[in-house]
Parts: structure tokens; C-alpha cells; sequence
């Protein structure tokens, strides 16, 4: 995994397969989430069917001061590489990427994946200064790293929390927000559509949306609707079909689609899974996915932004389908 | 961990400690959620640092059908005579403990914990009469253990759905609420109140309460007032402080638990975590929020039942904190 994302020509490779076999709308950076924190200077090994495993978790103030700031031309060339050349290449908008500091942080503190991130709430609650400045050279480098993907060509970005649903939305305002708003807003003068996801965030989607997003990404949990009433006005929805329902036979698929598209109700929505594909699923699913989608939409350009966005370079918004 | 289930002395010990140390008001079962598994003829074990493991997973109608029916003095004695004795033996109530159909389900058809339940919710899409027959199994199961753990001494019982939080809430309704109403109204004769609780379920919480519960488990995640809303009149709520805030210094564990007694609002609101008791946990924090607890309800009984209701036997409702 980690070679692909420092392999420009494979993380090219990576991004453009699914625009090329399923027809979708937008590219997303193919990489992961802790391809920074290695540029940080943390030691660090994505374990098969484990996930990234921190060599030496911080847990302390002087931990923290170990981490090293990023300077996305020196320490991810690779990853600008690879967005020079998708961004040369494709003809629809790549997205660039990155994982937001709570999540970053709890990989960092707990060493790896985590079933309830207690040693990172721990840290949080007993030791918020070292927490502080952990999470702000965290935002630091994100912020720096996804400013650098726009200005090699992303067309858009996605902050990507994965673990951010394990907080309450008092936890995410007191400890987490404030350094979200930094990134977000950090980025509001590149003029690209900034989209905000998390995993299980249905309580913060609002709080999400406020801290400086377009478009605000809901999981499969949350009706699409229903999240869009959390989000607010002004802002964008995507999302949001449950990944497992890719693997149903295609009349359930079918209606649980159509039943997203509904809900999203044709305008200010990006319609794509409430999480990552599941590796069990069946690439010709999602063709057929892709094309209900784009037949379902009067004005085409059901996955993202539409073709005319997509040569606009910078300055689009996400108002489309 | 099965040991200790199978074994009554130890069963009863391990419930008594925290009615012993912390002076709570009422007393859960220990127990684990596959217990009853095991008297239906599946082989599993308990791995440390795993989970649950399953030798051999059922993923079709003919694994369903490999399934026997529970009959808990034949196939789960032990657990009867530890009720038995903790009911003589404890001046609080006890609280029975039943894993619900859709966790037991997805255990088995995973084969053990999982991420993304990928192949019980593939079961469930693809396979529906396969994946009712199974529910069905498991709610018969279920409903007789809970029976016979309250026609034992119980003076409550806890519908425990670890995993329900991965549905969404129309995947529910199809899939899961009807063996779920079936356990809940097999139940009602018996006069006790009934708890149902699910990790991440705020999407779900009306449901779970028309499932034909009398307290409905929040998890962290919701506050407790938004819980009570999305649960409806009638009902009261269990929660929430989230398990976390107990390894926090006093003066933000203090504040997070003050938080949720006056979220709940001092009626028809059983104090608790909203979720298990986490390892790192300083007993000593336990303590303190026990009697932060008590001191802060002016008629006292803060966790869980009043002394009064604890004498009271069947017929207590859980209208009290």
C-alpha cells in the first residue's frame, strides 16, 4: 500500500482505474491517510489486515515535539508527482486528500487502529496542552498538504476523519473543531470545493459543515435527507449508499441507489458510497451503479461534478450533481 | 471469559464486586453474549485480544438449519443458578443479559468480530428467507433465556445489540425489528422492565423504544435530552456518559457527568456509561462518580432502581431514576 502511494506512477495507475472501468465522475487520489506522518518523521507500517502501526505512539508533550512539520515539496514529492500527472491527464476533476488531524492524532497515540480510542481521549482529557499541540501540528501539516495537492492540480479536496464518530459533539467542539476550522479555512482562498467526511459523525455533521466545508459527506446511517437538514443550508450533501449494499443482488441494490438519489432530491448532492468499496465487491455492480446514476440524472454527472465543471479548474463549486 | 459464565460461583462473584465496591443500585449479570450460542450446538471460543471466534460460520439454510433450539435448564443451567443465587443474595435488583438477534447473527455468519459485517448484511440482501429463519432462531433463543433468567430472580433484563449501529435505520426495519418486537412482547407478561441498548444506534433509538422496550440504552454519541426526543414519550432512557471520561482527571469527569444528570433531567433516567467499563479504569473514579451520582439526585438511587423498587420483586417500572 505504502509503495503505491510513493510510487507516482502507480498511485496515477491506482486513481485512474476506477474512472477509467466504471465511468465515474471524479478521480480520487489513490493514497492513505498516513502517507504524511511519514514525511513527519514517525516510523510507521500499514500490517495486512491490521492496518498502520505506529512504532513509537505519542503520548506525551515531548513526543509531540518530535513530530516534524511538513513540507509537502520535500517530504511527499511523490504524492505531488502523481497529482501533476493525474491532473495533466484526466478529464474529469481529481480530489485531492487527506486525513484530519483527530484521526491522524489517534493512530499516533494509540500506535494503530484502535476499537474505542481510549488512550487518545485519555491524552485529550488529562493532558490538553500536549493535545493542543499535537493537533496543531497535525492541522499544520494537513492544511499545507492539501494546499500543496490543489496547487499541483486537485481539483477539490476531501478532509477525510475516520474515526471522529467516537466523539460527542461537545468532545469535537472543545478538542477537535478549532484546528478543523484552520484547515478549512486555510484553504478557503484556492476557490476549490472543500468536502468534509467522517465515519458514525451523524451527531456532527452541523458542527462538520460549519468548520469551513462545501460539501459535507454523510454515512450510510444517517438518511441523506435527514443529513441534510443536520448540515444546514448553503452547503452540499455526499453520500450515501451503505458499501454492503453493493453486495446485494441488483434489484436490492437498485432501490437502495434510488432511494439515495431521492432522498438527495437532484441538486446539491454527490452521490457516491457512505464509506470506502468493500474489497468482496463485484466491479460489475458498480458499472451498473454508475450508469443508474447517470440515467437517473436529467442533467448527467451523477458521481461528481459534471464535464463542464471539470475544465474549469479551479473556482467550481459543488451545486451539481 | 466462558468460564467464568459456566461456572455459577464465578458468576455470581464476578457480578457482587462492582454491587460491593462501588454501591451501585442495581446488578448486571456477567455474562457474555455467546453463552447461549454455545447450547444451540455452535463451537466457538473466546480469544484474548479477538473476541468471539466461531469454528464454523453459518452463511447458508443449511448451516441455519444446523442450529438448535435453547432450552435454558438444559443448555444454559449454570446461568439459571447463578441468577438464582444472585437474587437470593442481592438487596438490588438484578438485571438479566441477552445478546439480540442481529449481533448474534452477524458473530455467526462473520465467523467473529468484524469491521463492516460485510457478509451478514450480504446474507441478509441476498439470501432473506436464509437470514429470517436465522433471526428467527436466535429471537426463540433469546426470548427463552430471558424468560428463564427473569422466572429465576432477574428483576429487569438488557436486550444487548453491540452491532445494530451498522444498519440503517430502513435495513431495521426490515431486517431486524420484528424478531427484536417478538422478544420484547414475549417478554411483557412477565412485568419487568425491559432495556435495549445498541453501540451507535442513534439513528435507530425511536425504533428500538417501539420495539417494545421500557428503557432504551443511549450511547455517548447522543446527548441524552436529543436521546429522550428521538426515543418519544412513555419511555425512559439509560445513559451515557462516554466510558472514556472515567480515565479523565476528576474535575472533567466530574463536569462530563454532571452534564449528562441534568441532560437526563432527574426522571425516568437510569445513570450509567454508554458503553462497557473500560480496562484502564481507575475503580477509585468509579467510586467518586457513584456518589456524585447519589449526592446529586435528591431522592437518591441515581444508578439504576430505588431501594424501594429493588424490594418490590416483578411489576417495578423504570420510571425512577
Amino acid at each position: 500500500m505504502l509503495e503505491i502511494c510513493r510510487t507516482p506512477e502507480l498511485a496515477v495507475e491506482a486513481t485512474l482505474q476506477p474512472v477509467r472501468r466504471l465511468g465515474v465522475d471524479a478521480a480520487i487520489l489513490f493514497s492513505d491517510i498516513v502517507v504524511p506522518l511519514q514525511a513527519m518523521g514517525v516510523a510507521l507500517e500499514i500490517r495486512p489486515g491490521v492496518g498502520p502501526v505506529i512504532e513509537h505512539p505519542i503520548r506525551s508533550d515531548a513526543d509531540v515535539e518530535g513530530l516534524l512539520p511538513l513540507v509537502p515539496e520535500e517530504g511527499v514529492p511523490y504524492v505531488l508527482e502523481a497529482v501533476r500527472a493525474l491532473a495533466s491527464e484526466l478529464e474529469v476533476p481529481l480530489i485531492g486528500f487527506a486525513g484530519a488531524p483527530f484521526t491522524l492524532a489517534s493512530y499516533l497515540v494509540e500506535g494503530g487502529p484502535s476499537k474505542n480510542h481510549s488512550r487518545t481521549k485519555a491524552l485529550m482529557y488529562s493532558e490538553p496542552q500536549a493535545w493542543r499541540r499535537l493537533m496543531r501540528r497535525l492541522a499544520d501539516a494537513v492544511l499545507a498538504y492539501l494546499r500543496a495537492q490543489v496547487e499541483a492540480g486537485a481539483g477539490a479536496v476531501q478532509l477525510f476523519d475516520s474515526w471522529v464518530g467516537e466523539l460527542s459533539a461537545d468532545d469535537y467542539s472543545t478538542y477537535v473543531l478549532p484546528e478543523v476550522e484552520r484547515i478549512l479555512g486555510g484553504l478557503a482562498d484556492l476557490g476549490v470545493p472543500r468536502i468534509h467526511f467522517g465515519v458514525g459523525s451523524g451527531e456532527l455533521l452541523g458542527l462538520m459543515a460549519q468548520a469551513g466545508a462545501d460539501v459535507v459527506g454523510v454515512d450510510w446511517r444517517v438518511p441523506i435527507d435527514e443529513g441534510r437538514k443536520r448540515v444546514g443550508d448553503g452547503y452540499a450533501v455526499q453520500g450515501n449508499l451503505d458499501p454492503a449494499a453493493c453486495l446485494a443482488p441488483w434489484d436490492v441494490l437498485e432501490a437502495k441507489a434510488l432511494d439515495v438519489l431521492e432522498r438527495g432530491g437532484g441538486h446539491a448532492h454527490v452521490f457516491n458510497l457512505g464509506h470506502g468499496v468493500l474489497p468482496a465487491t463485484d466491479p460489475g455492480s458498480l458499472e451498473r451503479l454508475v450508469d443508474l446514476v447517470h440515467d437517473w440524472s436529467p442533467s448527467r454527472g451523477g458521481l461528481g461534478w459534471t464535464a463542464e465543471q471539470s475544465r474549469g479548474g479551479l473556482g467550481r463549486t459543488a451545486e451539481q450533481i
